[in-house]
């Protein structure tokens, strides 16, 4: 028989059908066994009654998380039973037969216990269903399908980036070193580098793949492996034809997360935010001169923003200009990567930004340099070799447009829209520094 | 002035606009000066008429890859220079004026040569620039688009599976080790724990993310770190609804292929697949009793089909079934991983299949073990350590439904798709054991 799912059970009325699923939890009351049964797409109350003995007694020894087949009758419940404020509040299923289709031992803490973060990450396989985290990731899947679809059409070209690299592209800190047949190679901390080459090709690209930070700090903000959002567009004025795309696509993500994720923003307790049309966007100097004015604190002149700052302009953004969000831009050179554009009306400065919401940085961005002797000195000025950039430089060197682009972090995104404070409960399977999967022995 | 995109030309006849692009090419003909000038949408010819001596001095100077922006008239061409085969055969840009974006070095070698691979390789940020290589990448786009497209429409919930690992999964060989914090991590080989364990949470999940093989062999089938498109469901018979699955989404991507990327497979020589309704399929020991049959080989009872053997039975399915693809099914036990389903029905053999497309494997899927005994069995049987695999563990102790999944390769598909022989050339930026972007130095 066709299994039905569990959200549809209200068209079946007085009729036998098949459905399946896990044991979310059994109740005895004397003769009569209560099931909840949970499938992908909700839950629904069972009834073992005495009168199907077979059922009923195997009914008796489900226990949780046991996945199970049933045919039974859907019924109405009577007037007094129904809940009108839950899915299939109005109905209950007779079960007329169970198949077994898997037992699950005990679980090893009661489902109602609030557990510890690490509980919680021990025990992700089943701590992940609850509709309290599957919600979580379910927001994530239509953020990156958003961000694709709004992407492809504005004829962006998806773009398949390498994850093993060859040399530590940005000769920062915090890359991971792998041994490749004997070679030194690195995980790729961000596609910077094959995103400005494909621009090249295509003009217009994005991809959506895994970066890695070998960062030894261990915070709420940071997370050793993430999927990283990059577009990258050529043909540029400045970094503002940036923002604009950005601005556009955030538009377009908000719309599709009302569509498609209304309950479980509900279910989180988080509001979907606004975006309006134009994201206001000020200098770093000009948003330190707010800070001073307004907060009362004197960082003017510092090369970038502290937590506290960013939370105050995305506060003075909220009220000032009724936006959550807010660009920052113009950083110092020294503080920006050796590709990133200085300012010709403002020397010292960059055409780079953040985008600040709800209080943290959630994009970086910026205009690239595309002349190739420009990034050569760009090279040279931050103490790098420009002779291990070769590969990279090709595409300087045989023309390259105006571009820029951005990257984010598609856990952060997550969970700065739903709420959540720690990014590493946005993260399927987080890798920190002492934990891959379980905890790691040091 | 709006850019306009040189395939839109053809509707500003007689008017002037703006473009911008890549120099195709430059020719001097007395004193008119032709310059064919490229963006993503095409190619237009563009001429310096000498009434324009600024404009024509500056063309002068144009060398193939420099990046312009032109101001211009399109004019219709006589009816003589008229070539209706091309895109704007039939028009041609007088060049006003012309603004120099980026000069670009002179080119390492004629655009016309037949490079060879690693000349291709090794110069990738210019040699991916020509229509045909850029026609595989926009293919290979379309596919991966498809894939989530079509999964998303059957409920599948896209999650992002994390590529650094704490053990070695599948206790093969072939695993990249990267130092983590003065631990040993590993560069997973495959999503397979996670999507299992996202079954336990979302019933069917699906993934398009990198994976890492450590082989050695450098050969036209191989490539050491890939994009890998993985789907699993939930609460299925048996390999059989995986199976019809797989069929559809295949047609649905044809479909795809066919609506998007007509101009492309036609420009590449190759032809769009039919898919048919039922993929015909056939058990191992079948198939290899067709190959004696009907090729005079003998490889009855041997645990895996050789290349030629595949070759033989794409060619044969070809024929008999008029499908270019054929699912082979029930490789043998010890022929597959310990979490593959074995056959009830057919002891000693796996309801496994590899997929076959001319010529070649392009999937490998299956159902799976969701006994959380017979796992643990499955895994000491291939002499591995239950206690290695003990967060995987619990999803299986959890209770899960029966379920199964696939497994394929992006590039290796875009690849057969395309009749392109050797999987590098449709890899962006392919890892082999020899090549990081450069040629690596042993």
């Amino acid at each position: 028989m066709q299994r039905i799912y569990i959200k549809d059970l209200k068209e079946y009325i007085d009729q036998e059908i098949t459905i399946a699923g896990w044991v979310n939890v059994r109740r005895d009351h004397g003769k009569l066994i209560f099931i909840d049964l949970r499938d992908r797409t909700g839950l629904v109350q069972m009834v073992a009654l005495p009168n199907h003995a077979e059922a009923s007694e195997m009914a008796g020894q489900l226990r949780s998380e046991w996945v199970i087949e049933v045919k039974g009758k859907v019924n109405k419940r009577p007037e007094k039973m129904i809940n009108a404020d839950e899915l299939n509040g109005d109905l209950e299923i007779e079960i007329l037969d169970i198949k077994i289709i898997s037992e699950a031992q005990e679980l090893p803490f009661d489902r109602e216990t609030e557990l510890n973060l690490d509980t919680y990450f021990d025990n992700m396989p089943l701590t992940l269903r609850t509709p309290e985290k599957k919600a979580v990731f379910i927001v994530q899947a239509v953020i990156v399908q958003a961000f694709r679809k709004f992407l492809i059409s504005e004829e962006f070209t998806e773009v398949q980036a390498p994850k093993i690299i060859g040399a530590d592209a940005e000769g920062g800190a915090g890359v991971f070193e792998v041994d490749y047949f004997g070679n030194k190679a690195y995980l790729a901390t961000s596609p910077q580098f094959y995103k400005q080459i494909m621009v090249g090709v295509f003009e217009r690209v994005f991809m959506t793949g895994n970066v890695f930070r070998a960062e030894k700090h261990s915070t709420s903000r940071h997370i050793n492996e993430y999927t990283s959002l990059d577009f990258e567009m050529g043909f540029i004025e400045s970094h503002l034809d940036i923002m604009k795309m950005e601005n556009k696509l955030l538009k377009f993500m908000v719309g599709e997360l009302k569509e498609k994720c209304s309950v479980e923003f509900e279910l989180l307790g988080a509001e979907i935010p606004e975006v309006v049309d134009e994201i206001p966007h000020m200098k770093l100097k000009e948003a330190q001169e707010v800070i001073k004015k307004e907060y009362g604190e004197d960082c003017v002149g510092e090369p970038d923003l502290e937590p506290q700052h960013e939370r105050w302009l995305c506060e003075y953004s909220r009220r000032e200009f009724n936006s959550d969000f807010i660009f920052i831009t113009h950083y110092p050179v020294e503080k920006r990567p050796m590709y990133t554009y200085e300012d010709e009306n403002d020397k010292g400065f960059t055409k780079s930004f953040d985008l600040l919401f709800r209080g943290i940085e959630i994009t970086t961005g910026g205009q690239r340099i595309h002349n190739y002797d420009s990034l050569i000195k760009g090279i040279e000025k931050k103490g790098l070799d420009p002779e291990k950039f070769s590969f990279y430089l090709q595409a300087f060197k045989y023309g390259m447009p105006a571009h820029g682009g951005i990257g984010m972090g598609l856990e952060r995104l997550t969970a700065k829209f739903l709420g959540i404070k720690n990014i590493k409960e946005a993260t399927l399977f987080p890798r920190e520094i002492n934990r891959i999967d379980n905890l790691l022995n040091k």
